[in-house]
């Protein structure tokens, strides 16, 4: 398969592209490295790369930003970055990527583990994680030309610990290798429509 | 308590205000009926609404707006009409609301089945009720002064059969007088950061 890999330059990314490379031809995208780039929050940039990169097989996002910090002063600016990025972001991957995607295919976006077990700072996250399991257990059922759609949610990954392990405390780190498998069971498989947890 | 019900004119509405109105003192916000009026897509307009009514103790939101249509030409422009109305639309009305409402007071939002039960046409409305499920899920645990927060996600109406009908077909329809129950359980009561479904 050729399988595009959006965020390939992230701590996810390099596991699933690590995972997937040696049965497969991947299509490495990053914010700034990569084989392409692409600005995920502007649709224009997606468009542009999917017309650089022609069509495809199977299409793995492990991006998005989303913006952590405290509720009581939460604002409505604040929560567009990750209506932005992580959300439409993900979201117009599908909707621009359907045009260049082969029959068959698929697409794997990442939530995470918020969406179901809240944190402090996380409420942010927590919604753009919600509206993306949700939007493609619909969009499953929606897919036409035996398309493909399920969401990795993976819990605080061991490699990001130094970032985010004050954010969450007592939960259980799973490393990078570990997550990177619910994208190749995705990608290989034939489920659509689901949420796979990796905690 | 004081309570403000935003969508005070629309069917859900209607029915709250009912169960409500002889133990409470209700205030009925519409877009253009009611008490008064605001357009919740508009963080201006809910700013002004709150300095109009002044301090209360539960908001009851039975409001949003969400793009229905075919998964295949669905556009970005089509899922903003319900980020910005029926999900921003509710959060702001958190967001700004919390500096209006006493301690110990409760928000009570509205998502629906779709966000675990999806439909043809219904992907955009899909998103938007998974992220205020989770949106809800987190703030509730991020609120202070005691403030609670919880969401009904009621099936679709008797009420609206001759409008939804098609779109829901087999699914179970539930009068408005049993998902306005959900909503009192929310006020009336003390838990939080719960999905009421109402099927």
């Amino acid at each position: 398969m050729r399988i595009v890999v959006i965020g390939a330059t992230g701590t996810i990314g390099k596991a699933v592209v690590a995972a997937l490379q040696d049965r497969h031809e991947v299509v490495k995208v990053g914010n700034r490295g990569g084989d392409y780039q692409v600005d995920i929050a502007d649709s224009g940039s997606i468009r542009a790369l999917f017309e650089k990169i022609g069509r495809f097989d199977a299409l793995v996002s492990a991006a998005g930003k989303v913006h952590f910090g405290d509720f009581a002063e939460l604002t409505e600016k604040e929560v567009e970055i990750g209506l932005r990025n992580k959300l439409m972001g993900q979201v117009n991957l599908v909707l621009i990527g359907r045009n260049y995607i082969n029959d068959g295919g698929s697409f794997t976006l990442t939530s995470g583990v918020l969406s179901h077990d809240p944190i402090l700072y996380g409420t942010s996250a927590s919604l753009v994680n919600g509206a993306l399991e949700a939007f493609a257990r619909s969009a499953a059922i929606e897919l036409d030309r035996g398309l493909r759609i399920n969401v990795v949610s993976p819990g605080v990954l061991v490699e990001s610990l130094d970032v985010f392990g004050e954010y969450f405390r007592g939960h259980e780190p799973v490393p990078a290798s570990r997550v990177a498998n619910a994208y190749v069971k995705s990608v290989e498989g034939r489920l659509t429509g689901r949420v796979f947890h990796v905690l």
